[in-house]
């Protein structure tokens, strides 16, 4: 009697869960995408403070995840993990890539794990490969805005499936968080942990709503980008090094160059 | 008789080359790797000049390749390409990543292309998976030394394949390398271009030869190695990330404190 109530409470709970968002993926094998980051992060959009010495503006490796909804990088409104912190605080990635491991063993909620070189200044790009699978549609990464005292731009579980095909090419613009782990204020705030940890929350023109934050731009209705993504499917004739890049630039601002 | 003479000149010159290192590989298929990088910079074993602050000592995202002996990412005694100047002096691995676009492209020299994220102190880990091809089984990889002018450590062109099996697991210690790009001496040195460009040399404990060098302690033989990389070949059932890290420590750290 214990047992079947136990079960009739899992089975009630999933089925009051909303839908998975991976579990209507129907798409057939694996897909392949190109990764592709680029910073916005100039001194003509983000005058305020903007880093230029020691250390400049600049980007983190990036690092990321395709996995199933049972996995879960990072949160709007939740609390960050010990990895996330300490990626998001010194871009150390090692912690999270332990627990991005260990959620893989323990419950094969996880497909791989990718990572980008870092970019040396607050304009340019980086790019790897990365592959999802039909139960493991989902891409999550993150990247360290440098300096800050635990700001981040990221990704938080994209489906790149719909139905039964995967996606040709999806952009999404990014824009700031704050772990919740620093109490920094500004870009070079010396390190201040927040005690008790706050959640992850999106960093806005007016929030925190304070004149002294690095992002605080009272006559913006909402800040612009600061980075966008783009991932492209690989065709099966452009898997491995036949055409990962996708007619990008020779050097990786020429983009930003022309645009701005 | 032309067509003739060319076909001579280049069977020839062929046949005058030493074995290319990657000929004799008669492996079956693909092999997949982990690769672990240990950065062991601590301030113990390189008291001079240590790198404390802004930014302290740390590496830069590993950026890597495996390819054939048709491509080279980089050779002692030889110079720097753009791209590995640019990673070298700022660690912007965009350069970089096109010119091993281009050979992929060009020549079919390159299988693919690797990267491990940035480790945020001197002493730390990073890891990524590779796979090298019975056709590409050479393995080059660098990763800049932070603060530096233009050095780094890494491997050149190492051979994953043993005639016709891929080898278990190997071990390289890792010394520093001056990309010939920057005349700086020290860690903290301000960009002094090197015009004309020289080679890539080998920096040891007596060279360069001079008392104010970073790395000259004129006592010791030889330098400790700063860093060294572990190439593990995954089993078949440890592809994806069912035993990714090994049994690594949970902090990338740990493994140095029980050394040293």
């Amino acid at each position: 009697k214990v047992i079947w109530t136990v079960l009739v409470t899992i089975l009630g709970y999933a089925s009051s869960l909303p839908v998975g968002e991976d579990a209507l993926c129907t798409a057939e094998e694996l897909a392949k995408y190109r990764i592709i980051f680029t910073g916005k992060w100039s001194q003509t959009a983000f005058p305020k403070q903007y880093p230029l010495y020691r250390p400049p503006a600049q980007w983190s490796s990036l690092l990321g995840v395709t996995h199933s909804s049972d996995y879960s990088m990072w949160k709007k409104n939740e609390y960050a993990s010990n990895g996330v912190r300490d990626f998001a605080e010194k871009g150390e990635a090692w912690a999270l890539m332990k627990e991005i491991e260990e959620a893989g063993e323990k419950i094969q909620s996880v497909h791989g794990i990718f990572s980008a070189p870092a970019i040396s200044s607050g304009t340019g790009q980086t790019s790897t490969e990365l592959e999802v699978h039909p139960r493991h549609p989902l891409v999550s990464f993150v990247v360290r805005i440098v300096p800050s005292p635990d700001w981040f731009v990221g990704i938080d579980s994209l489906n790149l499936c719909e139905r039964d095909h995967w996606m040709d090419e999806v952009s999404v613009d990014l824009f700031p968080y704050d772990a919740g782990t620093d109490s920094g204020f500004t870009f070079s705030s010396p390190n201040f942990a927040t005690i008790p940890q706050d959640t992850v929350t999106e960093i806005t023109c007016s929030s925190p709503s304070h004149p002294a934050n690095s992002f605080y731009y009272p006559k913006l209705k909402i800040l612009p980008p600061i980075a966008q993504v783009t991932m492209v499917k690989l065709k099966k004739s452009q898997l491995g090094l036949s055409a990962p890049f996708i007619n990008l630039p020779a050097k990786s601002n020429e983009i930003i160059d022309t645009v701005s």
